[in-house]
């Protein structure tokens, strides 16, 4: 039986372990995908960390990490038809049921029995990976595996950047210099966005920021966040907020800067419930507040795709660290690490 | 001189009187309007009782008090070209710059320096009234006084029914027994949600939603309202929920009803801030969340004439009361008695 | 083997003839329904008649025809999940390939491989038919057979009216009397437009269209539509309006009807070019067109479903005539005479 | 008395003469500007050499020509208050009535009793200019007199870039390479469009179109628009097309390019009615056709401010000839000879 590597959480601890497995076998309506690149996402950290949250998440141990990829398709179920093999695929990893009513009306990624790659079944930080042709996509061969395999992080970026509109040709303050804030300046900036502040409190990371385009990055140690916004817009504020962060200060603060009439996008997800000046900040200024989960299947998809292969929007500076997936501890190391200098990290398969 | 009888704030204390004063003189983008019927607000209600609120924003006593009204122009100032003698009009009561981003683009009604009549200027509990241009709006003949009276405050519930689409053919919770609930609950009915449940407190008020078009009526002290509105959406929510009550527990309820992917309206003005599951009641249920304040000028007040004059709306459920001007100090006292059997309450001119 | 009487196109001529033939299997993604009752479309009526868009379109001879349906599913195939049998059903008509870009994005509808039941495959004339589950309709149980049979019709009637919005509160202009028309009439009138005109050409149609709430009915013979509308609407034109003829005068018409920055919707389909007016009908107006063709999946057909089970709209008024499966002679009989006092032909099993 | 020099249409005939005139007088409500740069539009052309459209539409002669500008306040009515002396500004060029009810909702314009500068009333092709105070617009500091003087232009390219939604990350198809689209071509750029197609019959346009962004650049006499546009799109089309020629055989080819739900703004004026196909360009596509005419008052000239100030567009390739005012003759040679190697001229006061 063909055996593969793969980092799997073994125990409800902290910690997982590289473990030689036997290669996973599709279903009918599934395919096997020789794993490029995978990256790791902040859903891994908390998992591989094994906090609060992942405790009360995750159901199954043992269990293979990751959910962010790139690969060649090696095999397919007897019942795929949208994938071959040989393509370069990555995959959406929030699998939806087909049947609630959010999937039947065209809003599959807030589907009512959402599972997700590496949360609620295995996952692909491993040399192959079984992905349910509902979710694969097909990446434009012009991509690099790397960018390819980010490309699920970036389009939360694309869809809490672009959905609501008012991006071009306006002002935007985004809260959090994690890498979809990061991935949200680029496309904020490839949108034609006329200025771009960007609130964060890593100083490597908001210079990764402004390689990605922003006109202001503030370190929240440094700037009192309203009163510089405020100043640079007038007295106005910004046409519209990105809230990346979870910080209940940044979340304060994003509903004082947004102007009124403005768009507010809630992303960042707070551990805790948040005390909010709801007369002062949704209905006074008369804002319009989007919730955003995951992406858009496949519009965001194809967005993401649009702006890679077309170069208009250039990734590798958030791109920092490369590593074989064997030194995967490395690269949790560097994301525990408080005052890590690293944006995404992408582990390759040889 | 001319003289008037006109209800008057006159001290900073509990009250107001009736007193007998000089008919103002428009300037000269002005009009003076004979008051033929008005409406008591609830912000009328906290200006009365001087509450805290009241001690807080109101800048000139006295004053007279009133915004909500129905008349005919006697005289208008000499740069009006908009508006005629003899013109039967009512008038938006937020009275915008003109000159601020929100006004430079069509969002007069959440300029950034609104004077509200009654509240920043006199009002219009009167015989006569002077109101600027820019903020009158032509009625429609055939809609009698005291419904012409009553449209500021139904197109608070136009503006924040129709605002952010999908009522027709969907399921709306409204939360909130006071006259804007009850207005937008015959808005609903009348542009085709499917299933309407207003949730109260007021078992006279809950009836007259009845009247208006509810499916279901829920008393929070009978009904468990999350149980109840989760079995008859079979476990999904409502499309849309209408937050009209600013009660805390309202707010909560209200998000947790709202479905995936639909659409929650912030318009009751809690009075104090207010703490959320933004997590799970924003973020993963992937919403839009729309604050409203006012009407928008004058797209509402199209909508609201359109529906009265059609006669596909009929308000008069809603309007309660209908007594003199002189009277008005009843009218304050239904008002503030804590089961008041009464919806809206119209003070008529001779 | 099992047989079944069914309405077949047996040649490439002017017919149909009830056959006795086996009732088919479904395929593992399809279902086998028991057909309660089923409506004739204009469509069939083109195939019927042999006339020269069928010879054009019109692949498979014999074919079974009819897509328009409500029954129960007695079998399902192997792979189907979202429907059981005892279902009461009906299903969209146009059979999306699942593949393409617009299938990806939640635009199904107007996917580039579309099939349609009656026309590219087997129809529902017949006791039994086999549907692909990816169209299966579940209805709501409170529907009578008739009224589930015609909810396709109906949604065109659903999708063409409400999208882009704007009809709450506003006026419409609905050119065409055939039974899309008559449908847009009630759903307009029940999702609270404010004055509806309906302009056809034949009388008793149009009565049908005063039921369903027309305001006002034009018969082009007797009216000039233009001069008629523009005095109603004070020379503003209406807000919205729906070409539901693809008749050239109308398409004309309906073009100097619509207001300044109003919304036309085109449905009716006209049999050759068309010549505009498209400075001063498009560009000057600044209108938005919006192209309508089949329905959402499902969006539509929840908002179908709504309508119908809150019995906020009743169809009654449209169906004319309700007549055995075997009698479908007639009803064609009955859609061709040029005088036709018909609304909508529903076709019943026993 | 005050004079200036003025570029007057004198006589119902081809030509204009540089007159020296007395400086006007602003009235109440206007200001009085000396012009720093004013550019010439098609439709100084038109009326410049007197043709059929003009010979309609002028009703005044004599009177000063010209419509894009920027200068510098020199003079304020008594009663405009938004404006001050020594305020660099520009001006939307269509004057809204402020009545209709188009002007009441937003929507000043598409009004309904709209005003052109130098059509309808005396123009800036002069060395002072009045404005009224409803359309001035005030410059931000940093954008340079010829490009202020522009703004008109290039908003008409931004509102209908941006209208409707779908440029960021998706495909465009540019028909026309007039200035309005080189302008659309660096807007698109600018906005994150990831393939830009630019139709044109004009070389040296082309390549202004190239450095604007443009992707593909596609001589009419060169290449099969259609054939080319389909291959590189992969059988597609594009996401949205932007008609700003006006020909009819462009017309007929973006109805065939736009991809099934995708975007077709029309922008371009053609000369008579357009025969297209409805059917299979409109409906069956179900696509979105977008009428745009002048600028939104004023959510695009906040837009154009933003693309300027920050500068995200350089519109510097589009602006070939700056020329002093007193040239105007040379100016309009240019513009109607028929290869002519310009894009926008400037006209510039001392």
């Amino acid at each position: 039986m063909a055996e593969m590597k793969a980092v799997v959480k073994t125990k409800r601890e902290k910690g997982a372990e590289l473990l030689t497995i036997p290669i996973p076998k599709p279903a009918p309506n599934e395919v096997l995908v020789k794993v490029k690149a995978t990256s790791i996402c902040g859903t891994d950290v908390h998992i591989y960390n094994w906090d609060g949250w992942a405790e009360g998440r995750i159901q199954n141990v043992p269990q293979t990490l990751g959910h962010e990829f790139s690969g060649e398709v090696v095999e397919v179920g007897s019942l795929v038809k949208r994938v071959k093999v040989g393509d370069f695929i990555s995959s959406e990893t929030h699998i939806p049921c087909g049947h609630c009513p959010q999937c039947l009306t065209g809003q599959m990624h807030i589907c009512n029995e959402l599972k997700i790659l590496g949360v609620d079944i295995n996952g692909c930080f491993a040399e192959y990976a079984v992905i349910p042709e509902i979710v694969c996509w097909k990446n434009d061969p012009s991509i690099p595996f790397e960018y390819a395999s980010i490309q699920e992080p970036l389009g939360n970026a694309v869809y809490a950047t672009l959905e609501g509109g008012g991006i071009n040709g306006h002002s935007v303050a985004i809260f959090g210099d994690g890498p979809t804030g990061l991935f949200a300046t680029g496309v904020a900036r490839a949108s034609g966005a006329s200025e771009i502040f960007v609130i964060g409190k890593n100083k490597f990371k908001l210079q990764i920021a402004k390689k990605m385009g922003a006109d202001h990055i503030l370190h929240t140690d440094e700037v009192n966040v309203y009163e510089y916004i405020k100043e640079k817009t007038h007295g106005v504020g910004t046409d519209v907020v990105l809230e990346m962060s979870g910080a209940a200060v940044a979340i304060e603060n994003a509903f004082k800067v947004v102007r009124r009439g403005g768009r507010y996008t809630a992303f960042g997800i707070p551990s805790r419930d948040v005390t909010l000046d709801y007369a002062n900040g949704i209905i006074f200024k008369g804002i319009n507040l989007i919730g955003i989960t995951g992406r858009k299947m496949f519009q965001t998809w194809i967005e993401v795709r649009n702006f890679l292969s077309s170069k208009r929007l250039d990734v590798s500076p958030v791109i920092t660290h490369k590593i074989p997936l064997e030194d995967y501890k490395k690269g949790f190391d560097i994301l525990n690490s408080p005052e890590s200098e690293c944006g995404k990290i992408v582990l390759l398969n040889k």
